[in-house]
């Protein structure tokens, strides 16, 4: 009944669903390490197709009861949550009877940002006799490694503005603020808050089009770094093949994360249209100073 | 020849008005209070309708020379600058003779953030022989003072998200980044850099429409102050009309500034349109640590 007796009758991993194509990435990760899954996709984010290919429970936003019976049931211990789910609790809009009795402790959490919220999420897990772990530890071959993926590297201008956006992150996340932000000649273009990665590079492309971004095409780098103090378990900024059309689409240089924090989906699709756009896509090591 | 004999012989003050209703307003003030005036308006940024009472030239994006020209034929020594001109500089796009020879300078100034661009253009109009002015020292009743302006006034939650707002702007100052955030429930919303005040709450109303914005309607504020170290001779922060409509259209409780650091147009219409609306504008002192 200790923890190391714990760790050796992990069970099957339960793997909750949200949308993208990071969670079929992390469940075919874990499963190639062996690992046996029952993946809990949630209704209107998951996608069908990603997750017929196991063992899965459909679960409407709100059945947080439901959930723990499932996994119970499943002889699940460990538990990972994946993919963008957006703010609004998982567990908020249609609550089950156990979601309801938790409401205050959510409701809690929601006062101030993200890191919050999701402190206050995992205790829930953890009362129900689940340990949240995180997606890069049942699947570290996700992480992007540090260099460049593709056949381009950044350039000194670029690593400039690297240096400059990450400055930026780590300022800004004492805020609890987002994760990314577009930065062309040490000028920050775009910074990412509620709205998303890909609607923030959509804003850039917008700029661009209407002649309001002062550098030329092929300037600019997207730089996304975790949260200083950001729980792993939930949260690692990721990238994949819709962040390099983006980023091409808004005429950048390229992409810019932290190495051994960030998630990768379809890394083998990222280098190919990073590689095809001309555009780079670099794991930079960089120390949060918290 | 000193500062105080050049501060009578001033002669109309040269006012170059880009967008929006601000250049009217200012306009209105400065000839109250008896001063001469000559508008710069620039094709394509101000309005036809906001100049038409007053002795203009029109300038294209450029003609620097040009306006160099014609206001000290008009005997103007100090300029005004003022209303939204984005960012592609005033003078780079279809550069006459002075302007071409002032390229160096501008594309020097380019690198790096709009404090740097406008510092370098300071330096070009000081070179002519003008002195650039700030609106508010011309018409310092379009200044927004302390305390609310209608009869909203902010509750004790929106004090937080106030100070919780300033403060994120105060850090992200550093970076020479844009003057504006939304803050709800003390998490950053959205955050402006370089698409405008208006463009970022628009931003809100979609997150809001999205279901991604967890505080009900009528909490959350737009924060606005001036970046730490910027020439409020360029650049104050500006609310108008629009701003309250934005503002109302995204849900929000209301706004807060900087008092005294700034610039409100149509005030009337600001206040009737924020009680109309049930929204708060409050003046705010807060002194930037630079």
């Amino acid at each position: 009944m200790n923890n190391a007796t714990a760790v050796c009758q992990d069970g099957p991993l339960a793997l909750i669903c949200g949308g993208g194509t990071l969670p079929l990435a992390v469940a075919d990760a874990a499963a190639k390490r062996g690992r046996d899954l029952v993946l809990f996709p949630i209704s209107g984010h998951a996608e069908p197709a990603m997750v017929a290919r196991y063992r899965h429970h459909w679960l409407r936003v709100g059945q947080f009861g439901a959930f723990t019976r499932l996994a119970r049931a499943a002889g699940c211990r460990d538990v990972v949550w994946i993919g963008g789910l957006v703010r609004p609790s998982l567990w908020l809009l249609r609550p089950d009877f156990l979601a309801v009795k938790s409401l205050p402790k959510i409701i809690r959490a929601y006062r101030g940002g993200d890191n919050h919220l999701l402190t206050g999420v995992s205790e829930l897990f953890e009362e129900q006799g689940f340990r949240l772990v995180g997606a890069h530890e049942v699947a570290p071959e996700i992480l992007v490694p540090e260099g460049a993926l593709g056949r381009v590297d950044a350039s000194g201008k670029d690593r400039e503005d690297i240096a400059f956006g990450f400055a930026y992150l780590q300022a800004s996340g004492a805020f609890d603020i987002g994760q990314a932000a577009v930065v062309a000649g040490k000028r920050i273009l775009a910074v990412e808050a509620a709205e998303g990665t890909d609607q923030m590079l959509a804003r850039v492309t917008e700029l661009r089009v209407n002649g309001r971004i002062g550098v030329g095409s092929g300037a600019g780098v997207l730089v996304k770094a975790p949260k200083p103090g950001q729980d792993p378990r939930f949260d690692l900024p990721s990238i994949g093949p819709r962040t390099v059309a983006g980023v091409a689409a808004a005429g950048l240089a390229g992409i810019a994360v932290v190495s051994g924090r960030t998630v990768i989906a379809d890394a083998e699709s990222v280098v190919r249209e990073a590689d095809r756009a001309g555009i780079f896509v670099v794991g930079v090591p960089f120390e949060s100073k918290t």
